[in-house]
């Protein structure tokens, strides 16, 4: 079972329109048992749309179309359909009577252009678009399935639960011998090469046989690495069993990096544990200014666990905001381990929370001196059993330093707030 | 000149990524003069890769590949582009050095993995990749232009920039006979349909002759509305005189609401603006939870002008750490005129700035009260001479509003400091 996308439209080509709905559908594709294996986006052109439609139907079982319905002059998917099928065109009285009505709705009389989205293949099987004008339609011919969509992600998104998806599982309940299941396991902080090498043994983790294959991949952005594990077997329990005894022996080797397992930010994993536990959080921060407390606020509910924090960007706000002492930074700079305890630990104090976090770092581009690299940053923790610092030296611009500082003071957390589960 | 590009990787098939990387270059490859005729997204296959340079290489002038150069087993690009060119690899010594310095900036030896990023093809141009260790690869033969970028979208974007386009420009400059050149005005807390009466009969603006076409496009997102100009016409100059005369005709109608002609943030504007009259800055954050800080400190060089700034999430952080008078939160509460008015002095007078913003409102989803809702939010400004809150509502998502709440207080000062002038 093969799957094929095309996404028609100058608009995608021109980059005024990223290409979602591609996306959308091969996840649900996927999921379907029928995995997309091309992407094609291709312009609102009839050779060239009808050279594809030619290429797609000799080499795909699964034919999605989308774009081009509209009722200007530049939607000319169904046209193309037509000559591509040679089929002869109708015009559906229910569809007219839909898209009659839309009008209606809205107090407009129907403008003539719009009859034309009324007109569908003689032998095509019309899906019902209750989120627009142009319905769906879709061809079951020579064993294939091919459908055509709407460009609008809402009303492809409608078409494809209530009438194309539902329409390929009853078709092809039999021919899909295989299940393909994914689960992401989230780490921080650690390279994409540094993980492989904790990993170990590749050839242990991904394996195939006669009626199932695991497959890894290493899915990485600033610090950040997912690793998508995927499974295909004969029925979805299997399926699933196989990602979870892969999941397992990821976690066993590098479990420590890893801070979930299902869809979501390193601030919600935290923000989670801190609600569970019933404990709260401040934050001095320097060079993150703020970046940290607002992933924390991010989450809905955070103010059950945040209660204040400081941006203490000038060294005088240090000392004045957090009680550092003026000989520690003279002594040992602000960007220090030093700085950074007495930092969390007065954050910790004078907010009265359970916890103190706080960062000190070179964000860069300027500001490095001797010994003090941009990029470097000291993070603080302190509880009452507790309190330390850990250095880190990361090489990205500004913004992105910014970012991972603020994760890696989270992942910080999380790791501390873990330890003993 | 036709462009194609081509995307690797099953985690865009499978819907887990999508394509922005193929936007980025449709667009800007179009500016080039080089529009793109097919985004072809492929497998992680070295059967279909290989196939797909095969077709692309015969169809097309410049073909723009990304994705699949990271140092692990599922990473097969380059292996693809050797068997394809039947090319030599050779180990860059210049490159390996960068990988090395990377990791050594980190202070982390290099995994032997990452020695594979530095191999490449004997006769191909090596494109420099300052923010991440795999570098670019163009192969020019035949009379195409043959490149090979990383999939991080940042890393793709520098390779584009600092290497790629320059490239292409300059070698295909004679054959280009339309130039393209845009400009992008940026305003805030306008919404779309309003500013398009405020810029009033849009074929005054854009307009077409023989040789020439000027074309304005609405970009909204989240509150904030960009006005693409794009004009071609037959020389560099003759397109920027358009872009010129078409910008200060936008201005004229609508220039209170514009903070920007170059590509760039409200926080960049304000920060010119304090650096330049010499001003700083201190804020009192609730409900945007250190965001407003956080943009004000992503600007390089932030710290000549922000102090620092307080999180006040809880009532009685407002109390202790900006002085709002108990009584206040009791009578007007914590969201209010009075409130946002005594955050703003308070933080100004206890950082010693000669600027305080403050923040209170309800982000949502939780939080509405009688006659406070969700999006509602007071935005407090103070100086020596005057001291003031404006009220906005919004009705986005959490982070959306945050988001834009935080932008909106960065307009108030912008407005407030560029009123005189």
């Amino acid at each position: 079972m093969r799957s094929i996308i095309l996404s028609i439209g100058d608009e995608v080509l021109i980059g005024q329109v990223i290409n979602s709905n591609a996306a959308y559908l091969g996840k649900e594709l996927l999921a379907l048992g029928m995995p997309v294996q091309r992407i094609i986006t291709l312009p609102d052109s009839e050779e060239e749309i009808i050279k594809e439609f030619r290429s797609a139907f000799r080499n795909y079982d699964v034919i999605a179309v989308t774009g081009g319905l509209g009722p200007t002059h530049d939607d000319i998917t169904m046209k193309c359909v037509a000559k591509f099928f040679k089929s002869k065109f109708v015009l559906n009285e229910k569809v007219l009577a839909h898209v009659k009505s839309v009008f209606n709705r809205r107090g407009i009389e129907m403008p003539p252009a719009n009859i034309g989205q009324a007109l569908v293949p003689e032998d095509a099987v019309v899906l019902e678009n209750k989120t627009g004008t142009a319905p769906g339609i879709l061809i079951d011919k020579k064993g294939k399935v091919f459908c055509v969509m709407p460009g609008v992600p809402y009303e492809m998104k409608y078409i494809c639960t209530s009438g194309f998806f539902p329409y390929l599982q009853k078709k092809y309940k039999k021919r899909v011998r295989r299940v393909i299941k994914n689960k992401t396991l989230h780490t921080i902080g650690i390279g994409e090469s540094l993980l492989a090498q904790k990993l170990g043994d590749i050839d242990k983790i991904v394996r195939k046989g006669k009626d199932f294959e695991v497959k890894l991949a290493f899915l990485p952005s600033n610090y950040e690495v997912r690793l998508r594990i995927t499974a295909s077997a004969k029925s979805t329990i299997k399926a699933e069993r196989l990602i979870e005894e892969t999941a397992a022996l990821l976690k066993k080797k590098a479990g420590r990096y890893i801070y979930s397992d299902m869809e979501g930010s390193i601030e919600k994993t935290v923000g989670a544990i801190l609600k569970k536990k019933k404990l709260t959080i401040s934050a001095a921060e320097s060079c993150t200014g703020g970046l940290l407390t607002s992933k924390l606020t991010d989450i809905s509910g955070s103010s059950a666990y945040v209660m204040d924090s400081v941006v203490s960007y000038s060294d005088s706000a240090k000392i004045r905001l957090l009680g550092v002492k003026a000989a520690t930074i003279k002594k040992y700079g602000a960007v220090s381990e030093e700085c950074a305890i007495e930092m969390a630990k007065g954050i910790r104090q004078r907010s009265k929370t359970i916890i103190g976090i706080s960062v000190t770092g070179i964000a860069g581009p300027g500001g490095a001196r001797a010994g003090k690299p941009v990029g470097l940053v000291w993070i603080g923790y302190s509880d009452k059993k507790s309190t330390f610092a850990k250095k880190f030296i990361f090489t990205k611009d500004r913004l992105r330093n910014k970012d991972i500082m603020a994760k890696m003071a989270l992942e910080i957390v999380r790791q501390q707030l873990t330890m003993s589960d």
